[in-house]
């Protein structure tokens, strides 16, 4: 087949013109004689990708001189162990407040390092909703307060940053970073693994307001101490220089369209269009998620009749609508629709979810 | 320019087929209807590509059954810190054999975990050789004992592997992975960052015997846990799909090539060429390492005469020879031979030194 609309939840779509210079540089970035992926990241012309990168990033997200950008590897999920190990003392009570998997994942990796404490919880409603504010209950003396600002899974989202008074709120972007503009100065530390809204898989960004980093944490190797990775330009080890110019590449090009502002009214287009699809299906699709908390990103949906989950997925793929099963620990179909997604992918899903209910319906 | 011959010594050149087959396949990975970026790791199509990296890794190293293959992201560095966690006890003694900056960068990684013991060092003599075998010392009760089989910026390499008893050999193979032949029976874990020998920079390749994940090594997070990075099929967070791809390209081309014990013969061709250039020099080049340790990845060199070294600099990148610049630490010229670099290209730098020192001698 040609090139599809492509609903993957992660790695996912990348913006084509962005593919399409990595393409034309493959073989030669700029006159440096080798493919950025076979030159030094210490040289002058990856120091200048890097950069740049930051340089956008920044941009994009408007983040304050106050807080330092990580670029390293091992996913959100290295994260979510590397954070009590940074900012919390051994044995330290940590909040965690669970809206779906990845929240759960991240108290998970958590509990070797910090007294993990679940300040709210939304699992007994099969993560459906977000508990409100009011009934959260924290720790005393906790070294922050961690929240999963989009559930890629569930598809459930924040849409407002909670108040979590003077602990630092961490919050797990992964899947919503820059799809809309967000006070980055309402957090202690955002992170996010790249290969959703930021580009490609293999590098993940950590924004870390600084005054956190004095934290004397608790024993690490140096490779796991985010001061020591500031202090060493996120090149403590080699880092993914080809992704790390990839991402680079997608933040200049959502720059280029507009930049977040201009993404949260398409994403609040795109996913309206697919909800309206849902809900006015009469029932044949569904989606569980309180209105209020539902994912602008990923967009969840079942089939009145399990036994059209196979012809949905076959006859979408064949309509060039591809990676629409949902995952494995909810089933069903999951649209994500990130940053790169076209509105015009999101009205052929739409397109083809209302004729195959007439057919099916 | 056009592509030139790359001597960077990591992330270091690629085989040519390799990055034509990844531009190829940049806007579709065969008819999946999207790059292998953008694809789910978790989707047959990407898992074909995983397997067959590790199927392709195992038939060019001979890696027995009894050892478990780990695809995992950070580098060798974050392995040098995952070792002690994985394999010893909090506080037990491992010993290091210290051989040059990396063997040294091992062993701070580890100083959080375990009571780091040096059992040799070359560090007196400026890392120019390797301890004899004879006059090591062990500390009682080690976990393990952890070489640097290849010194990246010292250019020392083990020529034999030392026999360390019962005791574990945990060795960093990162920069001379896949050059000749090796018994990897000899070694409790093998572990090597892919950016000089294997591909691309991004992942990491994690060879360890399988009775050694019984180990109970020391609290950690699960994304710090070899047996939890088995059981997910190094899936545990999201992997880097495209480091993985290309790694897997590399290694089958490795293996077209005619595999490692192919590629021997070409390296010794290839680093002989060099010495021979920096030997026959009287003088006018120097390698200061003890032949018998002599590296056949990293050939550092200084030029008699320090002026020289911004010419010959110049003139090697307008003569299509580039990265020759030797690492910070000691300064000079470095030529990194790994198995994508043609013996053309090693042929083309020996032909330039001696047409430099004849015009510059």
């Amino acid at each position: 087949m040609s090139r599809a609309y492509n609903f993957s939840a992660g790695p996912a779509t990348l913006p084509e013109p962005v593919l399409r210079q990595a393409q034309s540089e493959m073989l030669e970035w700029r006159d440096a004689g080798a493919s950025i992926v076979e030159i030094s990241h210490r040289g002058p012309e990856f120091l200048e990708v890097a950069t740049s990168a930051e340089r956008a990033l920044r941009a994009l997200l408007s983040i304050p001189d106050d807080y330092a950008v990580l670029f390293t590897q091992g996913g959100a999920t290295t994260q979510q162990a590397l954070i009590p190990l940074n900012f919390a003392q051994p044995g330290q009570p940590a909040d965690y407040v669970v809206t779906g998997h990845w929240g759960k994942t991240a108290l998970k990796q958590a509990g070797p390092y910090v007294a993990t404490h679940v300040a709210a919880s939304s699992e007994a409603d099969g993560y459906r909703n977000i508990p409100a504010r009011s009934t959260w209950q924290f720790a005393a003396d906790a070294a922050y307060v961690h929240i999963t600002a989009n559930e890629t899974i569930h598809g459930v989202e924040f849409r407002e940053i909670p108040d979590v008074g003077d602990v630092p709120l961490v919050a797990d972007f992964s899947s919503s970073i820059a799809s809309e503009p967000l006070d980055i100065g309402k957090f202690g530390v955002i992170y996010a693994g790249a290969q959703k809204n930021l580009g490609p898989v293999g590098i993940s960004v950590t924004i870390v307001r600084r005054d956190l980093l004095e934290r004397a944490g608790q024993p690490r190797a140096d490779i796991f101490d985010y001061r020591s990775q500031l202090k060493g330009e996120s090149m403590l080890n080699t880092p993914p220089t080809w992704n790390w110019y990839m991402l680079g590449l997608t933040v200049q090009w959502m720059l280029d369209e507009g930049g977040v502002a201009e993404f949260a009214q398409r994403n609040a287009r795109k996913s309206a269009l697919l909800y309206s699809a849902i809900d006015e299906s009469g029932g044949f699709y569904r989606n569980e998620v309180d209105p209020a908390v539902r994912s602008r990103m990923n967009v969840p949906f079942f089939l009145k009749d399990e036994a059209l989950d196979k012809p949905f997925l076959s006859e979408a793929k064949d309509a060039g609508l591809i990676a629409l099963k949902g995952h494995r620990v909810i089933g069903g179909m999951r649209a994500s629709i990130y940053n790169a997604m076209p509105e015009a992918g999101v009205q052929a899903l739409a397109d083809f979810m209302r004729d195959f209910m007439r057919r099916h319906g």
